[in-house]
């Protein structure tokens, strides 16, 4: 059971998200109006904005101007929204439903997806460089470098590169963590960081927590999303649930099988919520949203 | 006829462009290797690098230690090269041949394809960011924020949806000059002001000049790309020639005829040479460039 001021906090921020987007997408009636239809079709309205969340989350550790955190949050975002386009596309997951609606080729076309991607991709390097994030212009290269690294062929694209390797294949458990640690661990690892650096500096230590808590909560959002995939049905999860197994895809309830995989959740739970102890009360968003992300049920 | 010193310029400039990509792209043995295999595959060896030789040339306008402007050279390529990539696809253009080698989604596959333009995108962002290109960290967020700007929606990416909506249609002039402003304008122009900003800061005329340069050798590159599509053979071109008629593209040669978009190319050519008069000696190379862009068969 989530507290009432947490689920009022995740809806104010989600909120806030949905407006920043909304405010940094060049709107639809703006030539080429309709790749800015198809841009907003696919990043407004929808998801649960978990990266978003952890980085004002994170922000809120550092002391962190919300309006800096906001952009942060959403280049963060925009990164994750194009891989979400790509990735539905016919030529890797070939899906055609995302967050409740037809995915973007389906609602458009191939060559209009592969677009909308493409220039999210752009915006979201745009909106990190063309606001003040940080005191320190250093800082904000940075972070810059930071979503670089976390989307590109050694983070999130090469996860899905190693995803796709893996199809029909049997792969070990440290394989498989290795796959997630770039597929979807880099990106929530970099929503953190990005959140944290908009605020005041922080100690080796405090850093390394901060990262120790990325990565493992990076790791149990994908087992949970396994764990899901396996049990819920397509209206809940607003997407086609039981794609992996049909795909032949290796998930930890593969590999593990679904009890051991939910106990691995809870571990990864518990170390997450550890290392968060010294920063005491400042860590409590980031806190209840490890709760979030091992208990949803969506 | 070309000065065989500038020959040689540009075949140093252009190797050098070749050992810095080779430099700043991971290995092919570096997991996951398909994919790094991949991208240098489509990065390395091949083309005439005309955007990093632009950015080498307004380097030397501004004095910029060259350590710098091959690395702002490389994004502006890893950009244009990821582009190449996604427009050969199936979904787009459709293309067998690029540089004269089977295109990647030819070579490799499509999903492959598709993860080497996107990966390519974040490692020019990466390469921008994670070097000292400028004495000023503010002024590389602007070169960064120019990079993003000039690749996305409102600009290269925007430049292409435009291209796609106008297949089968009647163009007027004016639309196929803003289609081209966006689809090959925009990284020209990126390339030669992301050269010139790693040097010596410019007087507001200088940089207007420039960008009036880069403005007037942007539009001929395209207007002659047009030229050479309808005269060259494909096996002098290096991709295949004739496929925008085919396509049934407008192009500057079927909306003004041959002659016209003959003379409309020198005019641009001599506008270009003349904004750089107040720059004396220090144009060489780019006056010799925007021969080279006018003059040249392949």
């Amino acid at each position: 059971m989530l507290a009432a001021d947490f689920q009022e906090w995740m809806q104010a921020h989600a909120a806030r998200m949905e407006s920043v987007l909304d405010r940094v997408l060049p709107p639809a009636s703006q030539a080429p109006a309709r790749l800015h239809e198809a841009m907003r079709y696919v990043a407004l309205d929808g998801g649960k904005r978990v990266r978003p969340l952890l980085a004002f989350a994170a922000g809120g550790l550092t002391g962190a101007d919300t309006a800096r955190v906001e952009l942060a949050a959403a280049s963060v975002e925009l990164i994750h929204v194009y891989s979400l386009v790509h990735d539905d596309m016919p030529c890797m997951d070939d899906d055609v439903l995302r967050r409740g609606k037809p995915t973007c080729h389906v609602a458009y076309d191939e060559a209009t997806a592969l677009l909308v991607g493409d220039s999210l991709q752009s915006m979201a390097f745009q909106v990190l460089a063309q606001h003040r994030l940080s005191d320190e212009p250093q800082q904000q290269l940075k972070m810059l470098e930071l979503l670089a690294v976390a989307s590109g062929s050694c983070g999130m694209a090469g996860g899905q590169a190693i995803d796709l390797a893996s199809v029909g294949k049997e792969l070990t458990l440290p394989e498989l963590e290795l796959m997630h640690i770039h597929k979807t661990g880099a990106l929530i690892r970099a929503a953190i960081l990005l959140g944290a650096l908009c605020g005041r500096a922080m100690s080796t230590a405090e850093e390394q927590a901060l990262q120790h808590y990325a990565n493992r909560v990076g790791l149990a959002f994908q087992v949970v999303d396994d764990i899901l995939d396996t049990e819920a049905d397509t209206a809940t999860l607003g997407k086609t649930a039981g794609k992996d197994a049909a795909n032949d895809k290796p998930t930890y309830v593969s590999l593990m099988g679904l009890e051991p995989a939910r106990r691995f959740a809870a571990d990864l739970h518990a170390e997450a919520l550890a290392v968060l102890e010294p920063f005491g009360d400042a860590a409590l968003r980031l806190r209840q949203l490890a709760d979030f992300i091992v208990l949803r049920k969506f």
